[in-house]
């Protein structure tokens, strides 16, 4: 048995989301298929984080154990090969040791939130971004940005649905740019709640709109309640950039 | 009557390209029927140029006459409602003089090619770039592309249902940059023959690849001939940036 490390690139549009589900397909099987096809092994393939439906990645880490004897980058190209035409692409394959694990091993998380600030309707980015038609104050977005980074209850900023043990999380970075019309929203963290970066980035359009001042993101984050929540941002414009590992 | 010049943004994959075609959608054809919807009138709205099926634009420059008085943020909002779901947006719209025409009174064109270099299949930019999976030296690439610069028959560079009554163009710049697994080609002059961008990225590529040197792309221009064209970049990768005025 070989465990091999996997870095992917996807586009989540198609998806219920990175986990396996029976109702609808999943980038997890999509891979899992392929494997299966290559190696005409059953596997499990265990990745860093698990995105919501419609959320991207582009460089989400991944690893999968695999009994048949192949190079990394054979394995890489088959499952690739396999894989057409998912919009799912392994970019890297590597040998790692058995107790490397895409999850545990994982020290480190990195989003980003793409939103496209312009009246005009989508068109080469629809699917990729969260178009916001009124002006956004990037330079506010990224102050009350800082209210949130370290360690706080994020229970306004947690899916209902979140099955972390704890709504305690250390928020490391959380930074906010223009680039022309768009705005970037840079997350990072050891990890993150179900829905914690789309329900930042929600509130922090709220502050960019001038609809919240940074005082009510600092109240809705002491209020501890989900109902305290500006909006959730929706899951078009958020990417799993990277998973840092010792 | 009143002369609105609009810049406009657009996919290409689902349309025949810019040009009003009885057997398919088109670009100027969506446009005109959204301004039919706004307006009541029937109009024809002239392009500074008139790109492929699947060939893209960030900064497609047109105008068209209109009866009914309107501003012009109101028809630019009025004709955006009606294109959806196109995936069309104008993104300006301003009153010009009756003798402004798109066409004829432009002084510069400027497109941008965009390659993927990298052996994974594409995933997120699909349909937006021409993935090459062997290493480009994109540096050989702008070297020899300042052989095409200047004065000169591109006949080997042109559509055989090229129209232009010349096959004699001044190309002003053709630069080539990597931008890490990207690799850009910049295009401007003051016209361009049919297919001339996409034929000379296709050139531009075997010697990215090694297959052509400098003085195969030399010999392929001097030829003056169709057949010594090494390939035909396709469409997807092709975005028309912007149209220049005086």
């Amino acid at each position: 048995m070989t465990r091999f490390a996997l870095t992917i690139e996807f586009d989540g549009g198609p998806y219920m989301g990175w986990q396996w589900q029976d109702h609808g397909p999943s980038v997890q099987g999509a891979i899992e298929e392929a494997i299966f096809k290559t190696t005409g092994e059953k596997t499990l393939v265990y990745s860093a984080g698990r995105t919501d439906a419609g959320v991207h990645a582009l460089g989400m880490r991944a690893h999968v154990d695999v009994e048949k004897g192949l190079s990394s980058f054979r394995l890489m190209e088959a499952i690739n090969a396999h894989l057409r035409p998912h919009p799912i692409a392994i970019l890297h394959c590597e040998e790692v040791a058995d107790d490397w694990h895409a999850r545990y091993s994982c020290i480190g998380r990195a989003y980003e939130y793409r939103i496209l600030n312009r009246r005009a309707s989508l068109t080469l980015e629809k699917g990729r971004v969260w178009r916001v038609g009124p002006h956004l104050d990037a330079d506010a977005m990224h102050a009350a940005a800082q209210i949130l980074v370290g360690v706080h209850d994020f229970t306004t900023f947690r899916s209902t649905a979140c099955q972390s043990a704890s709504p305690v999380k250390s928020l490391e970075r959380l930074n906010v740019r223009r680039e022309g019309q768009h705005v970037i929203v840079e997350a990072a963290a050891l990890s993150f709640l179900h829905h914690q970066v789309r329900s930042m980035v929600g509130c922090l359009v709220a502050v960019g709109l001038g609809r919240w001042t940074a005082d009510d993101l600092q109240a809705a984050l002491d209020a501890a309640d989900r109902s305290a929540l500006a909006e959730n941002a929706p899951p078009e414009g958020l990417y799993f950039v990277r998973a840092i590992y010792p």
